[in-house]
């Protein structure tokens, strides 16, 4: 009955931390280990999951549980790549066309840029659908491809591969059916496994807030903010996080070559005021993070400068031209793929804008064919939304709210949708403040 | 995407309870008849179940638990049996011989014993155990014999039989794995389902509190009676509980026919005072709810009354004859199994004993083989421990603390285990109180 040694229980894992107690490194280990070769069974895991739900990780148990799930898997090796590496995440919003513009600003100033991306579920497509609107462009890069056009344009772009963090992907699809979602250590230590396996030397974060965001509230959002910077410190990844608002689309454009074109119209200068903010922010941070300024100021200046000289442009137009896609789209964006009609929303009344329902508005991108629900889905690249308002603005009766470009499916859900959720009141509105918080 | 009726998805129930929302009947019996019939997974089960132990549940929902758990199986068909049936039962602890004294006692004041018992593990057997110590003593009865014979002389057990409330076996063994035993509503649950499938009319608890008791604290052991007495009370069971004190053990003897034996004694009115005196407290209550008396005072008269005018005892004899046994164990205990050598713990100094610990008497027990730890172990029936004391008697060096009964197995364990948990100080002890809560 005595040993020297007790093996460790996965019972008592789970009451430990039941109880409110930090588990120790080699508990997270022994948990993250046995989901991964599945002799930790589901029904035990998801116990666990909901006591962390209940009781919390301090910040030692959420680094060691990023890192035990980042060594579950494969780790993208970009070594041949010159400089720090810095990976952008955003907690997922609608219209949010940060990514496209980023990659050729940061790029621009000098910090390599080897993005994986993926096409993921939602109101639209991700990415690469997104580029993918661009004719010719491919994704099919080989690694050595890959590493030297990053080393030559600071930018390149291809489709995830490899088993990275098998362990998250398990446990996610666990989270999904025992309502441990909405978990801040869970959701923190899942989006950090994954930039670390991808190969991020450094992360910048932004945490939407708000309707349309995952995390509703400001407070949410600065915690989650807070729990992946936490991590970051830990683990030896430099992170920083804006917490940005969500309660309305981010800048006009929802669908893909309409946020393309979106992006396009940025990078010349005269993109959406809040998104040409966000990116500002999000850039300065990328650029500070890759060691190429030191200060946030330095480096909005920096952006700033390769936004005003045409050079984050040029990027732009060479990264597709490398990657095999049409560069004209540059300077004749008509040339992406368009919807057969464009349908006018009007004002039924005088008044201000009181809000715009993100989420709803997104739903309606879906409706017209913009996103997929599963993944065998095929999406319609030309259709989707453009607001002709944003939250704040003064509307008379009969000026346009949106344009719905559809190529004639879910056209009346979409402009009832729409209606819907861009309400106009009488009373002046205060637009929502774009930036909500800087975590680092 | 639309339709009339949404089905029910385990997910939302699970996320309901988490947020800290009662569940309504119909979703408790879909989770109750999913994990009978298997269609709600252990891994969404086990996350319902920790999100109850972080939430509890209303008297409503755990009366509902536990009537979905009732009918997940079969039900113990009482009929034809005349009068009440009260049942009794005890939530465990160490040379708990009441169930035995008490059938008799109750008999003999008219109320019906229909007893179902079991074997069970622990430190010493289970009352099926203890009857057979006696000579003959069998439990194979038909249906009608048993119930004949409940009618007959008010007092007949038989083994448990049927598939009753498969649903708690499924969810016990799963909490027992994932860390959720420890859960009021469920605890209170499993008990009140198994009691009322086995056809009890009416219900009294003897909740333990203390060392050795399942509950550790006052606190914990009267909120559990109240839960229990809350479910009778949702369900119409008429349920009475008392809190008993299980900081050391009950009586004197540990062990199977020594525990028989001081059950004769206390029949004989010749008992341990504490054990009588829980007995009484017990069997009062039993004959209140039994609608044998109007009053716990005229229930305790009565009690007391067939105590001291042999009625009880004359009664457990006709039991005995009547299902096999030899019924001159009542005037011959020295009949029953014994073990073949007594060894004396004698008392290493002068003082008062500060301490017995229950659970460690009962451990040392079970080394010396008076109980199995799991299910195909044999028991040795004439082995275990006689108190000499109890705590806050006097004692000096060399007088006897307790006598090991042996049959060569354990004993120096067991020997050195009592010395150790029997502790003796300076300082006199106020005795623990027996009975510390009456909850109706």
């Amino acid at each position: 009955m005595e040993s020297g040694r007790t093996e460790m229980r996965m019972v008592d894992v789970i009451a430990k931390k039941r109880d409110g107690m930090s588990l120790s490194d080699e508990e997270i280990r022994f948990f993250v280990n046995g989901i991964t070769d599945g002799s930790i069974p589901d029904y035990q895991a998801s116990a666990l999951l909901m006591s962390v739900f209940f009781r919390d990780m301090d910040e030692r148990e959420r680094a060691t549980l990023t890192l035990a799930m980042v060594d579950s898997g494969d780790r993208i090796d970009l070594s041949g790549i010159e400089g720090v590496l810095v990976d952008k995440h955003s907690t997922g919003g609608v219209g949010d066309t940060t990514t496209l513009i980023l990659g050729p600003l940061v790029a621009a100033c000098g910090v390599p840029v080897a993005k994986m991306s993926g096409r993921g579920l939602g109101h639209t497509g991700g990415t690469l659908d997104k580029l993918e609107s661009i004719e010719g462009f491919h994704i099919e890069l080989t690694e050595e491809e890959f590493k030297e056009q990053v080393n030559r344009l600071k930018l390149a772009v291809i489709g995830q591969s490899g088993n990275l963090t098998p362990a998250d992907k398990k446990l996610y699809a666990l989270r999904d059916v025992t309502a441990t979602v909405d978990s801040i250590p869970l959701i923190a230590s899942s989006i950090m496994s994954k930039k670390i396996a991808a190969g991020a030397d450094a992360i910048v974060l932004d945490v939407k807030t708000g309707e349309g965001a995952f995390m509703k509230t400001e407070e949410d959002s600065r915690r989650l903010a807070e729990a992946m910077v936490g991590i970051g410190r830990s683990v030896g990844r430099r992170t920083l996080a804006v917490i940005s608002d969500m309660s309305q689309p981010l800048g006009f454009a929802v669908g893909n070559s309409l946020e393309v074109k979106e992006a396009i119209a940025t990078l010349k200068g005269e993109g959406p005021e809040d998104l040409t903010r966000l990116c500002v922010e999000l850039g300065s941070r990328m650029v500070v993070a890759g060691g190429k300024a030191d200060s946030l100021e330095e480096g909005a200046r920096m952006i700033h400068e390769v936004l005003g000289d045409g050079s984050a442009l040029g990027l732009f137009r060479s990264f597709i031209e490398a990657q095999g896609g049409d560069p004209e789209v540059v300077d004749h964006p008509d040339r992406l793929p368009s919807a057969n009609e464009v349908i006018q929303v009007d004002a039924k009344r005088d008044g201000y804008i009181q809000s715009i329902g993100a989420d709803d508005i997104g739903l309606a991108a879906m409706h017209l064919g913009a996103g997929r629900a599963t993944k065998d889905e095929a999406i319609d690249l030309g259709v989707g939304i453009v607001l002709k308002k944003k939250v704040g603005d003064p509307v008379r009766k009969g000026e346009p709210l949106a344009e719905v470009h559809s190529n004639g499916r879910g056209t009346d859900t979409a402009i009832s949708m729409i209606r819907e959720h861009i309400t106009i009141g009488e009373e002046p509105v205060t637009p929502p403040a774009l930036i909500r918080g800087d975590i680092r």
